[in-house]
C-alpha cells in the first residue's frame, strides 16, 4: 500500500482524542435528572430517538445534543418538569463543551512519524467552533496540512474532500474509529481505509459485519500503521 | 482595482440572501412569549446578553440562538416558567432553521456575471450543516468555486483563508454586508473590501464610523460592483 498514498487523513473524535465517554458521562448524568420519571435505559432511548429525529436540522455535535436532551426533558415528562431541569441540561452540555482534551495513545507518535513523508488531513464531524476549539487545545495543529470539518461523512462527503484536496481516490488513505463513517464510504470510492476500534461508540456508528476488502486494514492500535506504511 | 483582482469572496447571510429579518422575526415572537415578565425590549437586551455570554462557546448560528432563548427563559422568570414556554423557543428555532431562501435583488445577476473572469468564493459564518443547507436551498452552488464556513470572521481568520486559498491578499475582494466582520479585517490584511448595506443589522455587527480607505469600496447595490470591476 506504501507506494500510492500521498495523503492520510485522521478522524479526530476517539481517534485522536478521547470523546465518546465524556458524551456517555454527560449523558448518564441527564438520565439521573429525570429518574423520577422513568428508569435510566428508557430516558437513554428517547434521548436518541430525539438525537434521531433532528439529526437532519441539527447535524452532530454538542449543540443539537444539548437541544435534544432538552426538547427529551419536555417529552419524558410531559411539559411537567421543573424549569431547574432544563438548566442542568444546559450546564451538563457546556460542561461538555469545555472538557480538556485527552490524546489517545500512540497518537503524537504516529503523526511525528508521518509529517513531512505524507500531507496529513484532519477530518472530522461536529460542530465548527467545538472542533476548533478541540484541535487548537489538542495542540496537534501543526502537524495537520489541511483541517476539514464536515457536516457528515457520506460518499458524496469524501468525493467533495478529494476534489477539494486535488487527491486521486487511490492516493488516499482515512484512519478512524467508525466503520460507518470512516472505512465504508472511502471504500466506496476505491480509498484506503483503516480502523482503529476504540473500546466504546455511539450506537448510530456501530456496524456490526465483519468487513474484508483489499483497500482495508483492520489495526489494533493507532501505531500499528507505521508498519503498514513501512515507515 | 480590477486588474488585480482575481479571488472575489461573498458574504451570504443578508448579502447574498434574507437573513436578520428572520431573525428579527423569532426574536419578536420569543419576546412575546416573556411578555408576562418583562417588556419586549427588555428581554431583547437579556437575550442579547445571554449572546453575547456563550458565544465563545456556542459561536454563530441559530442552535447557539435556540440555546441562548433556553437560558434566556429561566433567567427571565427566575425559573418559574411553564416548560412549554421552552418548547416553543425550540420550536421557533427549528421554523427559523427552515426558513425558505429569498435571494438580495441583484444576486443572481452579478454572480453570473462575474463567473469564469474571477475564482468566486461564499465565506460566512454560521452553522455547518445550516448554512450547506442554505447554499443548497439557493441554487447558488455552481457559481462558487470554493465555500468556506467559518468560525468567525477575524484577521486571523482571512489570513487562514487567504493562504489556503493561495491568494495574496491584493488578489483578494471580500463583498459584504457587516462592516465588522466583512470589511475591517480584510483591510488590515491590505485586501479589498466592499460594502452592501442591509437595511436592518445584528446589533453585534453594527459600526458606527464613516471608513476611508483606499482598497474600500461603499456601494448601494451588490450590481454596483460590476461597474468598479470593469465587467
Amino acid at each position: 500500500m506504501n507506494d500510492k498514498i500521498k495523503i492520510i487523513a485522521f478522524d479526530a473524535d476517539d481517534t485522536l482524542w478521547v470523546n465518546e465517554p465524556y458524551f456517555q458521562e454527560t449523558e448518564k448524568a441527564f438520565c439521573a435528572l429525570l429518574e423520577d420519571y422513568l428508569p435510566h435505559h428508557s430516558v437513554s432511548q428517547e434521548l436518541y430517538k430525539t438525537e434521531m429525529t433532528n439529526l437532519h436540522l441539527y447535524g452532530y455535535g454538542v449543540k443539537g445534543f444539548m437541544l435534544c436532551m432538552i426538547e427529551t426533558i419536555h417529552r419524558v415528562t410531559q411539559g411537567t418538569a421543573n424549569l431547574r431541569l432544563v438548566e442542568e441540561a444546559i450546564r451538563l452540555g457546556q460542561e461538555l463543551l469545555q472538557k480538556p482534551i485527552e490524546l489517545l495513545d500512540g497518537v503524537e507518535e504516529v503523526l511525528g512519524a508521518l509529517k513531512g513523508k505524507y500531507r496529513l488531513v484532519m477530518a472530522t464531524k461536529g460542530d465548527l467552533l467545538d472542533q476548533e476549539r478541540k484541535l487548537k487545545k489538542s495542540g496537534l495543529q501543526h502537524y495537520f496540512h489541511h483541517i476539514e470539518i464536515m457536516s457528515d461523512k457520506q460518499v458524496a462527503d469524501y468525493r467533495k474532500l478529494l476534489k477539494h484536496l486535488d487527491c486521486a481516490p487511490e492516493n488516499f488513505l482515512m484512519l478512524g474509529n467508525s466503520i460507518k463513517s470512516d472505512v465504508l464510504p472511502v471504500l466506496e470510492l476505491n480509498s484506503h481505509a483503516a480502523h482503529i476500534p476504540y473500546h466504546t461508540t455511539w450506537v448510530h456508528e456501530v456496524h456490526e459485519h465483519r468487513l474484508e476488502h483489499p483497500n482495508f486494514l483492520e489495526l489494533e492500535r493507532i501505531s500499528d500503521i507505521l508498519n503498514h506504511l513501512g515507515t
